[in-house]
C-alpha cells in the first residue's frame, strides 16, 4: 500500500532539505518514491534534481490546459526519484493554495502516482490557510510530520499546523506521525522538543543535529545521502526514513494554548 | 505627510526583528510610529510589546463584528509605538490574505492611522499570492523594502516580491526603496547583495551583520534599541531608519530570470 506523507513546518526551518534527504534515503532502501513540492518557490526538489525545477504543474496548466503529458511534469531525480513541483501563481495575483489544488488534481488525473511505495508532500507551513491545508484536507496525505527547531516561533507554527491536523483528523484519515527536530542549537533544545511532542500527543521521531556537511552538500546541489553517504549525518536521515516506515503510532494531536507554549519554552531556558 | 512602508522577505529571514528594531529607532528619533504585523503568526510586534499580541484585528472581527473600538486593536508598545496585528484565519480554513484585507479595512474605518509619521507593515513574503500582496495592491504601503540574505532561496523570494512590486507599480504609487541585507555569513554576501540590488534597479540600503546581541535582546523579548542602545548593532538599525527616512530614490524594479539569479549567486561563490 502506498504511504502518503506530508512534511509541514515554518518557513526557513529546513523542510525541503529534510524532505529531500528522507526521500533519498527511502529510495536507497529500494523504495519507489515521489516527492511533491507544494511551495510556490519550487525549491523542494532542488537537491534531488541538482537544480531548481523549471517546469511546474501550474506552469504547464497555464500554457497548455488540456494537453499535458505526465512526462512533462514528472522529473526524474537522484536514484530514480520522481520529482514534481506544484508551482505557484504569478507573484501578486491569485491564490497559492488554489494553485496547489489545481496541481494535485492534475497529478491525480494523469495517474502519475500509481506505482509508488511512498509519496512525500513538502508543504509551506507558515500560512495555515485553507489553501495550504489542501494536501491534508483532500486526503492526498494521511501521515503528517512537522519539522521544528526549539525556537518559539518555529514551535508556534508547528502548534498551528497541529491545530489544522486535529481539525481534519476529526473527519478523515489524517494523523500526526511526529515531530522532526531540526536543531538550531537553542538551550535544552532536544529535551524541549521531546516535551513539546509529548504535550501534542505525539513523539519526537528524530532530532537532526546541525552539521556543516548539510551546507556543503547543498552548495553542491545534492542531498547528504548523495554527497556524503558514509557521514554520520546521512545515517541520521536514514534512521529517520526507517522510523517513518515503521511508525504505527499515528495520533490526533492535542494542540497547546499559546500561553502554555510560551511557558514551556521559557521553562527550558530559551526565553531569558 | 505620512510615510507608508512595507517590509517583505522570505520566512525566517529576520523581517520581524528588523521591522521592530527600525520602528524602535524611528520612535527614538521622536517620530510617531505604527507597526502593523501582517503575518498570521502575530509575531511581528512581539519585541515591541514584550509579548506576543493576544488580541488581533481578526480575533475581534470574528467575535464582535460591528462593535470594535480602536483601543482594542491598538496596543501600545516600546516608547509609545502603536502596535497592531492583523491576525489570521483558524488553522486549516479560510484565506490568510483575505484576513489581511479585512483587518486593514477595519483599521481604516476606525481611523487608527491618522496622526502617524510612519506606518510600517511587516508582511510574510514566502507566498506572493494576491492576498499577501494586499498592502501593495490596495495602496496601504507605497515604499517597499525587501529583507534578504545572500542565500539563493532568500534571493529567489526577494526577486519574486520584486515581480509583485513591478506589477503594481505599473498602475500606482508603489515603489521599491531598497534591499535590506540581513547577513547569514554566506561567501561574499555583502558584494553579492550590492550587485543583486543593482540588477534589480535598486540599492542595498543596509547590511545588517550577524550579532549575538540580537538573540540576547530577543530572548529578553526586546529590540536591540531597547536592550543595548549603545551597541554597534543598535547603531546599524538607527542608520537604517535614518536612511529610510531620507530615501528619495524609489524605483520600479527589474526582476531577474531565475537562471540569471542562480548564475549571480554562483559567481559570488555561494554555490560550489
Amino acid at each position: 500500500m502506498m504511504k502518503k506523507i506530508a512534511f509541514y513546518g515554518k518557513g526557513g526551518i529546513g523542510k525541503s532539505t529534510t524532505a529531500a534527504n528522507v526521500s533519498a534515503a527511502f529510495s536507497k532502501m529500494g523504495k519507489k518514491v515521489c516527492q511533491i513540492g507544494c511551495d510556490p518557490k519550487n525549491d523542494s526538489t532542488r537537491l534531488l534534481l541538482g537544480q531548481i525545477c523549471r517546469q511546474t504543474v501550474l506552469d504547464l496548466v497555464r500554457d497548455a490546459e488540456d494537453d499535458i503529458q505526465a512526462e512533462q511534469i514528472v522529473h526524474t531525480g537522484f536514484n530514480g526519484i520522481k520529482c514534481v513541483e506544484a508551482g505557484g501563481p504569478e507573484p501578486g495575483v491569485g491564490c497559492a493554495g488554489r494553485g496547489i489544488i489545481v496541481a494535485l488534481e492534475k497529478l491525480k488525473e494523469l495517474e502519475v502516482l500509481n506505482d509508488e511505495d511512498l509519496v512525500l508532500y513538502d508543504v509551506l507551513g507558515d500560512v495555515v490557510c485553507g489553501g495550504f491545508a489542501v494536501p491534508i484536507r483532500e486526503g492526498y496525505a494521511t501521515d503528517i510530520y512537522i519539522v521544528s527547531s526549539g525556537e518559539l516561533m518555529a514551535l508556534y507554527a508547528a502548534n498551528n499546523i497541529a491545530k489544522g491536523v486535529k481539525r481534519f483528523a476529526a473527519r478523515g484519515e489524517v494523523r500526526l506521525g511526529g515531530i522532526i527536530g531540526n536543531s538550531r542549537n537553542t538551550p535544552n533544545e532536544h529535551a524541549l522538543l521531546i516535551e513539546f511532542a509529548r504535550r501534542l500527543n505525539t513523539k519526537l521521531i528524530a532530532f537532526i543535529p546541525r552539521n556543516v556537511i548539510v551546507n556543503k552538500a547543498e552548495n553542491n546541489r545534492q542531498t547528504v545521502i548523495e554527497y556524503a553517504p558514509d557521514s554520520e549525518q546521512a545515517q541520521v536521515y536514514r534512521n529517520l526514513a526507517d522510523d517513518i516506515l515503521k511508525n504505527t503510532e499515528l495520533s490526533i494531536p492535542t494542540p497547546l494554548k499559546f500561553e502554555e507554549l510560551e511557558d514551556l519554552v521559557a521553562s527550558y531556558g530559551n526565553q531569558d
